[in-house]
This record gives C-alpha cells, structure tokens and sequence, in this order.
C-alpha cells in the first residue's frame, strides 16, 4: 500500500493512493498515520479495505509529510561507499549515527526555507525507513519485522552550520523545513529488497544525485539493529539512511542551494518529491 | 506554581504542588503539562485557581516527568567555566549543542537503566529550561519571555557510546531512561535569576557534583537566543543547559555508575530527584 496524508499543514488526513494515482480517504479508519495505528494488525485492516469505497480526493490537494507523531528522526551519515569514496573518507567501522530534530519535518513538496545566515545549504537524497513495532535489542534478521515502511527523505543540511563552529551536527541538520519526508509511506511488503532501490535527485533541472542503496555500506536491517542496541526504536520513529554521492559539498567547487532553485527527487517505487527552495522571512 | 505530573507511565495527570507540598489534581482545569498548555495565558488560569479547591493526591504518588509530549531535548555541552577548566578544554566560542533524543525522558525518580555493555555511565546534573512561546530568532533581551518555567534533568551519559567509535554524542546520551526530568515545571515568576542556582549531584551518598548557574559561559537568555537563530523552539521544546564540576570521566581515575548505586540530585528551588541505578534486563 502507498499511505499518505493530505490537506493543510497541521491538518492533514491519512489517505492512500490507488492503483489508478487517485487518493482515496482514510479518515472514516484510521485517525493519523502515527504510532500505533503502524502495527501490522493496524496496516492489515486497512489493507482489508476496498479502495473503491472510499471517496476520492482533489488531485491537486497538498500532501504532508506521510508518518505523524515522529518521536526519533535519526539520520546515518556516509553511508554509500561511492559517497565515502567521492568525499575521501574512510569508510566508517559502524553507522555514523546523528540526530535531526522532528520540528524539520515537512510535506515532500513543501518548501524548504535557507535559515538567515545561509550560505552552504546542501542537498541529500536518503531511503527513509518508518518504525512500525518497538524494536530493543533486535538481530539484523529479525530487524525488518519492525519497518512498518518506506519513504524518501531529502535530509536537506546547511554544511557551515553543521561542521563550522561548535557543537553537533544537529544543528546544520534541523532548519525548519530541513526533513521533506513522503509523498507516501510504501509498507515493506511493496518493496522486495530494500537494498536495491535507485535514487536520483535534480537541482533547477540538473541531475546531482544518483545511485542505488545497493552500495549502502550499512544495510536497513543491521542499521536497525545497530540502533536498537542503544534505545528503543519505537512506532513512528524515522531512520533516514544515508545519501549516494552527488552532494554540493563534494563538487569541485562546491556549490549550494540558493533562492529559486528547486529540488527533485526520487527513489525507486517510492515516489517523487519537489521542492522550491525560497529565502527566510 | 510548582507543577508537576504523576501517576503510572504513560498515564500522568497534570498536577500542581501546593504551599504545604501536597500534590493537588489539576486535571479538572488542564489536559497536560505539554505545549499550548504551557502558554502565558494558559498558566495565568491555573495560577488563579484555589489550591484548596482541588483534590489532594496521595504523597506517595509516582511523579512523572514534570511535560509531555517534548518535540526537542537539546542539550548544551561543556557550559561551566570550571567544569571546562577540570576537563582541561579550552571554553567554546558558542554554545555546543547536542541532542538527547525524547525517548530517554523518564521521571525524576525512576530508575536509570544501564544499558547492555555500558562501563562508562555518567551523572550530570542540570538546569532544565522548558519553552512556553514558540522562539525563532529573538534576541537575548527577548529570550526569557518564551520560557514557560525550570526544572531539574539528569543528563545521563555513556561516555563509551558517546566518545568512542563512531557518530555523534547522540547515541551515548539518549539510551532508554537517561533523561529524568522533575519533579516540578517550576513557572519562572518563582526564578528571579536563572544565572544564580545552586547545583548539586550525590552518587550513593557522596556529593560528586558541586556547583552554580552563574559559571555558566552561555546564559539560558544566551542559549535560547542562539538556538532560535537555527530552528523554530516549540512550547514544550527542553532545553538541559550543561553541567557543573564533578561528573565521572573527570575523576581520577574516572568513576561511573553501577547497578546498586542511587544518585540524589537538586538545583536551588527546583526540588530533588532520586534515581536507583539498576541492570539491563
């Protein structure tokens, strides 16, 4: 199934998408694609349901970020061995793990805004992964039994405010508007190998990214049970997994994100998502 | 108003601590202690209410963490000038923000869990700050006026996890219990100068943390002002201003915790907090 949301920010409805492109209302069963309703038992009602019984909705509707409630929206870094390559880095002895705080979260076409003071904002096409049952200390072959799906995430990051100065990474990771996540939640029984998708992204209509998770250093499962060794992952909880080679930052010279460019993005099965990207108020 | 929240996990109710420390139920005049409800306004009604009107609770209630439903827990590193000094590292330019993922907030008086291969597990003892106005760049002069009140956090930390291997300090500061927050959301009408609390933190009875918010190098005004230049900071965002001298890596040799140990913790006017140090199961 491909699970969305819809409708203005902060007031979205679940919905999912057809076999024809049509969004079909989810309201009437379900009330957020959030915790709990990620389950397996939740996701087999819904599958149980004739899309044809529920209304249809204007195509043109906004769509919002598909998972609700995110407790945790962790993010891997260097994980594409033609990344590491391109960057000079070594490949790292285990996932690089670092944190963008959920206020970034937004609609897969929303636009995403250059925090004032921007001069290296960045691009980074990433397979999302959404928890759907708590997973603590969990082997790598029991680790999928707990995705309840996948989505893309386009970990837009500002190179200065997360390497230049002090602190952690999270700061140059969390702008507002920073985690475009969508357009659909695809539920793991779409996606037969999560470690052969392609992904691709386009700034102003030129092609920057492009790659497949198959060169993931780091698969999804050991991911996730590498994670689940320190915390309990818990519904709703999103692991962004990392981005093939193409960044701006790795361009000679780099080159970054300004007002009036737009992004594009996609990864195989999973949609598209584009954004504008505009100055700050 | 002290305000605090008790009953099971996951079942709190909003309640307020009156004059003589009797916890009264507030759950009449409020849902929770969690964002719009953590408004200027909001609080003007419960502050308006007879305490003798509302219920009493029994004492021996089970406090919870003192809000709900908190977007982001930042964390500020490295902020004491002579906790700085006894680390021997030079003090930082600008606050040195790190994150504690919000899965790790647990009661100020619930036991702390060590997690499965942890030798290095830290107290830190701290200045919590809770956001009642959502802040996006304000000025220092601006800043107090978004914080809805203070509270005590343990920033439990696993220095293996954080500082070795690799990643960011994330996953050593955010495993399962390490965040107790409480026991009171004390309004900050009560805190006439956050830059003057007393600090302190017992391991098992022996005082290992000494210390006041005036050798903070950032200021709370400060710390709130900077963060807001990055992202948006929501009602209910936290934000755990750093730690003064006297945590386990910097003793010599360092000393952490272990199962058994209990650690006591308090800052001038925000009350205590209690935590048993027990096993991973």
């Amino acid at each position: 199934m491909k699970l969305l949301r819809y409708g203005p920010v902060g007031q979205e409805k679940p919905g999912l998408l057809d076999v024809d492109g049509v969004i079909r209302d989810l309201s009437a069963h379900m009330d957020d694609l959030i915790g709990d309703q990620l389950s397996d038992a939740a996701l087999a009602r819904v599958a149980a349901i004739d899309p044809s019984t529920l209304a249809a909705v204007d195509a043109s509707v906004r769509v919002g970020p598909c998972v609700s409630g995110v407790g945790k929206l962790m993010a891997i870094g260097l994980n594409f061995s033609d990344h590491a390559k391109e960057t000079g880095m070594a490949e790292p002895a285990e996932p690089v793990l670092f944190s963008k705080y959920t206020s970034s979260i937004v609609g897969p076409n929303d636009d995403v805004i250059l925090p004032r003071g921007s001069e290296k904002t960045d691009w980074e096409v990433e397979l999302g992964v959404v928890i759907g049952k708590a997973a603590k200390y969990v082997t790598e072959a029991e680790a999928l039994d707990h995705v309840a799906g996948y989505c893309i995430i386009n970990d837009v990051s500002e190179r200065g405010f997360q390497l230049e100065g002090t602190g952690q990474w999270v700061k140059g990771k969390s702008c507002d508007t920073f985690a475009p996540i969508g357009p659909w939640l695809v539920t793991r029984d779409e996606i037969a190998d999560p470690q052969n998708l392609d992904m691709w992204l386009d700034v102003s209509g030129v092609r920057r990214q492009t790659g497949n998770t198959k060169t993931m250093i780091f698969s999804v499962a050991h991911i996730i049970s590498y994670l689940s060794n320190f915390f309990t992952l818990h519904p709703g909880d999103v692991i962004s997994t990392g981005t093939p080679p193409g960044v701006g930052m790795g361009m000679k010279p780099p080159q970054y994100l300004k007002a009036g460019d737009t992004m594009r993005l996609g990864v195989s099965g999973l949609g598209e998502q584009k954004q504008r990207v505009v100055a700050s108020s």
